[in-house]
């Protein structure tokens, strides 16, 4: 055998077509545990904006207006793509989105942020359009954002400018989203809130 | 089924024990091709020494003596442990060996470096000690190392500083050890060495 068909050979041994279908088959092993997460979660008041209050990095992006328009928020729900390419790489494939009640700072029912591999395989996003609700001061956050302006919670749904290290999109998927509930209960034991929240059941 | 309970079954559910095993079956499967191709290599004069000086990277890391040095040097092996934590962990648990024949600049006949996690997890690296012969210049290399001198190949054996992101290690396990023929076959080009060293057979 000649040291070309070696490395041919070699070239062809890779992991990823199988470690692929590994993380395939726990997403949907995990899947009906989120959904049932996701159902009780909908029961504890305010505990979306408790868990990212409580969170040091996404706190740190919470002005008191977005605070506020978080307490209407009442799902987030995490989606990662089947065709990603490989779980080694940094840039996730994923849609997080977040489901608010009627409220008086935007229109949108949903917000989403959507994360892809492009046609060249470079990470890019997109996400819904935020329609603020006039007289709120969020609005400039529907504008372009300028560098100098610091990163808020909102602004995120508008800012693609760093597809592939999205910072908040990180968190969400890695720390938050597989275990919302350490963060949410700092606040819970702070304030001793009836431990009967965590064992309702669906 | 409570939230905590919910959690747990989430906190359960990892790929990585099955990823692992992905890891071991293809290093399995691609370990006879790489002992085939280590015996071919030998058989090709300088092998070795033109990959790393054709490799940006590793060529920066040269100095001359360092490359009169590699010339001796015949046999490269790289061994990713069974008891690797995390195929995506950035921090790599392998053995680096570099075999040499008998030389003007150091004793051994071989030289390693490792890596491993220790017992808090952290990454750390240990290295064969250079017996350098008296008079070789290189002789430098085996001090420890200041911060201002800068990196050399054969320093690379006695620095132990940053064993989390140590660049040389980490440019022989995924760039060179997969494919030096890529390297290799610019100088090979270059100077139009018969194709038949290519198609050497064992």
């Amino acid at each position: 055998m000649s040291l070309n068909l070696i490395q041919y050979h070699v070239s062809k041994l890779t992991t990823s077509e199988e470690i692929l279908k590994v993380e395939q088959k726990y997403n949907k092993l995990r899947q009906p545990f989120f959904q049932k997460r996701s159902e009780l979660i909908a029961k504890i008041p305010n505990f979306w904006v408790t868990t990212f209050v409580n969170h040091p990095q996404v706190s740190a992006l919470l002005g008191e207006e977005d605070e506020e328009a978080l307490h209407y928020l009442t799902r987030v729900e995490v989606t990662e793509f089947e065709d990603i390419k490989s779980v080694c790489n940094p840039n996730f494939i994923l849609s997080a989105l977040q489901y608010f009640d009627e409220n008086p700072y935007f229109e949108n029912k949903v917000l989403s942020k959507e994360f892809h591999l492009n046609e060249s395989g470079d990470p890019s996003s997109k996400s819904t359009e935020i329609k603020w609700k006039s007289g709120k001061t969020q609005n400039k956050a529907s504008r372009k954002r300028q560098h100098e302006e610091p990163e808020s919670f909102f602004t995120w749904f508008t800012d693609h400018s760093d597809a592939g290290a999205d910072e908040l999109g990180e968190v969400i998927k890695d720390d938050i989203w597989p275990n919302p509930l350490q963060y949410y209960l700092v606040r819970v034991e702070l304030i001793s809130v009836p431990s009967s929240f965590l064992s309702l059941s669906v």
